[in-house]
């Protein structure tokens, strides 16, 4: 399972994350494309990080709400929300090739990742948007008890999903994650590890039910925030190789 | 001469300029690219006419002041002006291959656009932006007295230059257009007509001191605003036919 | 009843409403606060407006949504969307006594206003945010079936409402207005003239199932966008007199 | 000597300076006001804090400009500027309100301060606007050579000002701060140390040139960035006791 993580995510005079040293460390970079984070500068900064350390970079975006980080739902048309990704998309992709990098992803982010998990026609709408822009990206989803639908969705479309999995989370019978604000949500350490020994070599996840949940990972979404999510990392790639 | 003309520079709610009757008899639409005008919406429908009416287009960058629409003069640092560039050329350029169309040009915004013709430093980073791009886009720049120096210089970079003139704009002796707060500085329709056919038929100028200015132009900024600005479309085309 | 109007939509470079004629014959102004609509100099010259033409004026905050016009519903929590309604009442309070006017109300905006009416705990919010401010404002909601007990709930807290009725719009049963994807939900001149004349004399509407619903409105939202919805303010000021 | 501090300049998910340990040691918090930091929900926990450590609280009005941190100049007309001023004091002002307390200053932040002190005609509209501010605001500004002519200045507008010097940064003899790009231009500690004893002991600061220059100085700017910095603060307190 390759790591994936999000970056790129101070603005302006503000900082966010240790980016350098995640970067070092992770296999894709999911770049916030600066309507919930990060500015042309930030941006352009991430990417030669990426260059550095050769990570696969994909597009991280969001809905238009810098102040609420892409956090809340927020309603927007069909139209507009494929105008919003086509935009980020193609900011990111363009800045990418100044530094003669290639884009490979895209994966939503906040808020519109988990409202396009909860809706169908919202996955739909994302899906097609990638479907549509001029270059052939994957599009990294939640892998869930239905991933296989969400698979065959995308490929009639023609465009080839990535699923990525939690390490941290506690999952429900659906292969959501559930909702922070329930006491168990977030797993221990011990948990944590244990979750990725799980995906990794019998590719599911024990959920809130106690159910074994089949679940197949291409990648496993990672934090690179302080000291401590760094050490998480490393602990994690030990553990996979 | 190619006639150009702001487009796209509609907003949210807030409707600005005739952009589809003005399409129709413009060369090149210079498309606001969400830091002074636009938004993805918006531009995503300013392509869509573009593409209808078979018109070349570019980008319209700006520095970040929607407020302002790009008129206030900002000072910002080499890098991140060109960052800020990259990413407004970038997000253009991609929604733009979303509708089969090819990016072709570049002409700075209101402020930035003043700024780098009075400072040559300015100029001097915004050319190597554009050298920088990666794909090959020329940039439109006033045709001054300086033109043929400001010519070499991006042609040492790999860059084309467009220069344009404005027909409703009393230039001085440089080259450079008045400032508006003078009471000579935009022509009535006769004065208008007049520079038009004398950029046209003798590739000069009448200053403020009455000098005669050479000036090449390869195009014309012209106005979609409102019905009588089409109209003068109408009678430069026809003059220029 | 008396006439209110949504005004101060203007956004820097772009117009929007006649506001100087809607001031001459309205009697409360609902004044964008800069989060959907309105700028610190947009505010500032409404605020002219409505003391040259002695017009009430009442705040009109809204979601922070300034490319969405404060139409998308967004996810706020309770706190922050306390703090963003009282951000956006002192800014229009302080710039109102900056010209010796007093502000008298508050009228949340598009979303905001329709989610509020839709959702009790977030009347609640917004009825308890404007109890805080330190200065007796009144809020103005729609006059729905539930009027009463939304007047209970807001004497509870020390907080008046202003109730308002829509002259345009076709109601359903419980007084809410029916959307505007409803093909008949948008009334015509003749059923907005009659609707009009019914509320005024007999208190009530005639709602979409045909039933009369008691509505007791002490104001009339009206429109200031063009010359139609103008002539339109004129005729209903006669019929109320 | 009272000791005033940038706090409040968090924004969204992004926090910047340790706010709650410097209120504790401080007397005055210039709070950002939203335009090039801070949100409404900072501000309201800033306000907070201020209440609770009993700190005279300040309005800190920028340029409007997020990403740039209010460090970037921009050209704002006098009427956008004065309307910029009022809508970031009065928003201020009014959530002050909200928690029962008093604004007592306005120190105008970043590129916004240093034009003002560079440029007398905007000193002359920034002085303007708290004047017809209808509330009785001190102005915080640098205590230079000019000292007297500014406050004869504002006086004759009714505005009493406070002026303020740093302990970390060495003047011209004209009173200004070396800027930041020259070598010697900020000080370390001893050097900052003994700047801080020769203001409270002699009223005057060493220049560039070695100039003895005599400074009234109400206030000391102090930082609370990290526990560097509010170490500083401490000894500063004890050497100011």
């Amino acid at each position: 399972m390759l790591l994936n993580c999000d970056l790129g995510e101070s603005f302006g005079a503000w900082k966010m994350g240790l980016d350098e040293q995640a970067m070092a460390v992770i296999d894709c970079a999911n770049i916030a494309c600066g309507f919930h984070a990060g500015d042309p500068t930030v941006i352009a900064k991430t990417l030669k990080l990426a260059k550095q350390y050769r990570v696969m970079i994909g597009a991280h975006p969001s809905y238009p709400d810098l102040q609420g980080f892409g956090r809340r739902s927020m309603k927007m048309s069909a139209q507009e929300l494929t105008d919003t990704l086509h935009y980020q998309i193609a900011a990111l992709d363009g800045m990418a090739q100044c530094q003669g990098l290639t884009l490979a992803y895209v994966k939503p982010h906040g808020a519109l990742y988990n409202d396009m998990m909860a809706d169908e026609s919202l996955l739909n709408i994302v899906i097609q948007a990638i479907a549509r822009y001029p270059k052939e990206l994957k599009l990294m989803v939640l892998a869930t008890a239905r991933q296989n639908e969400h698979k065959a969705l995308a490929e009639q479309l023609g465009v080839t999903l990535m699923f990525e999995a939690f390490a941290d989370r506690l999952y429900t019978d659906e292969g959501m994650l559930t909702p922070r604000s329930q006491a168990n949500a977030v797993h221990d350490k011990t948990a944590l590890m244990a979750q990725v020994r799980q995906l990794a070599t019998q590719g599911c996840v024990t959920t809130e039910s106690g159910k074994q949940l089949a679940l197949t990972a291409d990648t496993l979404c990672v934090h690179g925030d302080n000291e401590a999510s760094l050490a998480q990392i490393n602990e994690i790639s030990i553990l996979l190789t």
